[in-house]
């Protein structure tokens, strides 16, 4: 049976085998250059996905949020870093959790060390966050004084292990090319690396971490750093495709939502799927338009690859209003029809269907679902 | 013990007094001029904050799913209006509902009408949704052809009675000032009730149901209108105060967050507060900055309702960035503190955060809440 058959309301359609061959792929590239590779499980918040990376002998991952850790460390992951800046208030938490796995957790901040070493009675691994040109979280890479200030204070400590620094480049989803993801990237990794190098001989080994998903995936030399932390790439989305960091053919979700009103007059049609659905996250395409999501044919067991002339240019509450090239392309479509969406941001849409349905019927979880 | 005691994460804080007033006022506004209130319960999504419009003496109200009339259903609730356009896929449940509750459902297509006669075994009440002007679902006001198919459709049925004609005035939300809103209010009214003036004589007795929060907060002729069906006022936000709809005095809910970082050189804070607690609706500022979020001080009960010079510029998954007036106004903020944010969309935050605490520290239900 079709998974057409039995939805009746907007669905997260996940084709395993793609995400599969996506998550085998990522890791070949990084494992082939002798790097780590941490995936970054935000984007799926799944435990059933979550044993896909298991099955390629993955057995360490990067987490958002403490609570996304105890999620996957109930499920028997050991090896966890939360790549968000250490927050003071969870410490209980961060504490629990550091008796149960090899936590990691990062942090720029002299005064979250201090404090959090006087709650911790477990051992923490901890890594300092860099602000490697993205400008949102961390300490610049050019502040060393600041950088060393932090260095010293970990060193002071009776609970933390130093690892080393950390970034995040999420500059590159700001990218205008292909060209210019690897000169953020390259740029990104550089300041990193001449850290490690500068700190090293006083403070003993430091690693790097690295990873978003557009540098990832354009990137080709993944030496010289530690390891290597996308997320995205599970999924991919519109957003990446745009970048050019992915075909449409390695996207493994799209939405499935009921058509309930066509309006063949004006080239359109209102879904069943809207902001608690798509999340409310744009995509402004080359042409000006502002979209939430791409339309692609739905197969039986699946979709094409290649989108439809057709996007989502508004989204309600729980309404998306689709805009059809012109009204020919809109021609099928009508109340009770199927229509399905590349998202323009995977991990927010995700977030917000908080479950998934595989093109072969089998239900998986996210941590949002209730069970 | 103050809410700020325990707040370890990113926290959807109520103050019930606000909320309750705001649905006092609205429902005096109202019912003074003889017209009904069925308010739009998809912003709380709350069975407890259901019951407070109960305590007024209400006992309809509007939905936007099903699933939505449903939860409510289960709580007592016995005369609902599902103000989405039906969706054939979801016949079944629409029908079950039919049998437990008073429900209502709107459809502009003649075809959705026949075939759910076909499925129903339950009597349903039914309004023809009318586009008065927003261009996003329904039927054109001036298709009145196709409003007389739908009429004659209905009135074949077995299980339909008509009940008169919905629309929903969205475009007040891009209106310049509150002129303008009550322009497009005014005409979306005239348009209503021109077409049941047009109709009534052949088809009897058909109502008017209108009501979008920015209309029904500014208008003050609430005649001539059988219902009103207006939602966000029981929280506002700042959507809404940006067009002129509510002070900010009126708003009855913000987010708490922890800041876990600051950046006293550049005037911002990073918070755990991201697009999965906010959601990624934005304002437009006059000055061209586009916010996902307005600065509150916390108080020990609450918060103080005139706004700081401080917004949310930015939001990734899980993180947001603040930005400050100037150097001074970060003194004082520092990671383990708390700021509270007047969301952008309360709707949709509400729906992300999925519970609420009271500013007394009670927690309330959401519907995509796991209990």
């Amino acid at each position: 049976m079709s998974f057409s058959e039995y939805v009746t309301s907007p669905l997260m359609l996940l084709d395993e085998s793609i995400a599969r061959s996506n998550i085998h792929d990522m890791h070949m590239r990084i494992r082939s250059q002798g790097a780590s590779f941490r995936p970054h499980f935000k984007t799926h918040q799944s435990l059933v996905i979550g044993r896909w990376f298991r099955d390629e002998g993955i057995d360490r991952i990067t987490v958002s949020s403490l609570k996304m850790a105890a999620y996957f460390a109930r499920d028997g992951w050991k090896d966890i870093t939360v790549a968000f800046p250490a927050n003071l208030r969870e410490h209980a938490l961060m504490n629990d959790l550091a008796g149960k796995v090899d936590l990691g957790v990062v942090t720029g901040e002299e005064k979250v060390i201090m404090r959090l070493d006087n709650y911790l009675t477990n051992k923490v691994k901890l890594w300092i966050k860099i602000d490697a040109g993205y400008h949102r979280a961390g300490i610049a890479w050019d502040q060393t004084e600041k950088i060393d200030t932090c260095l010293k204070a970990i060193a002071a400590t009776r609970h933390f292990e130093m690892m080393g620094f950390l970034a995040h480049s999420g500059h590159t989803y700001k990218a205008g090319s292909p060209d210019e993801i690897m000169d953020i990237h390259t740029t990104a990794k550089t300041r990193l690396t001449d850290l490690a190098e500068y700190f090293s001989p006083e403070y003993g080994e430091l690693k790097i971490s690295l990873g978003d998903t557009p540098s990832c995936s354009i990137a080709t030399d993944f030496a010289n750093v530690d390891e290597w932390r996308p997320g995205n790439f599970v999924f991919y989305d519109l957003t990446q495709q745009s970048l050019g960091a992915c075909s449409y053919d390695r996207i493994a979700a799209i939405v499935v939502c009921p058509v309930v009103e066509g309006h063949p007059e004006r080239s359109e049609a209102v879904i069943y799927g809207g902001a608690v659905h798509f999340s409310k996250d744009r995509l402004e395409m080359q042409d000006g338009r502002v979209v939430y999501g791409k339309a692609v044919s739905l197969l039986p067991e699946g979709w094409n690859p290649e989108p439809l002339d057709a996007v989502i240019t508004g989204l309600s509450q729980e309404h998306g209003v689709v805009r059809f090239s012109d009204k020919n392309a809109i021609s099928g479509i009508e109340p009770g029809s199927l229509m399905g969406f590349y998202p323009v941001h995977s991990c927010l849409t995700a977030n917000l269907m908080r479950g998934y349905m595989t093109t072969r019927g089998e239900r998986l979880d996210h941590m949002n679902g209730c069970g």
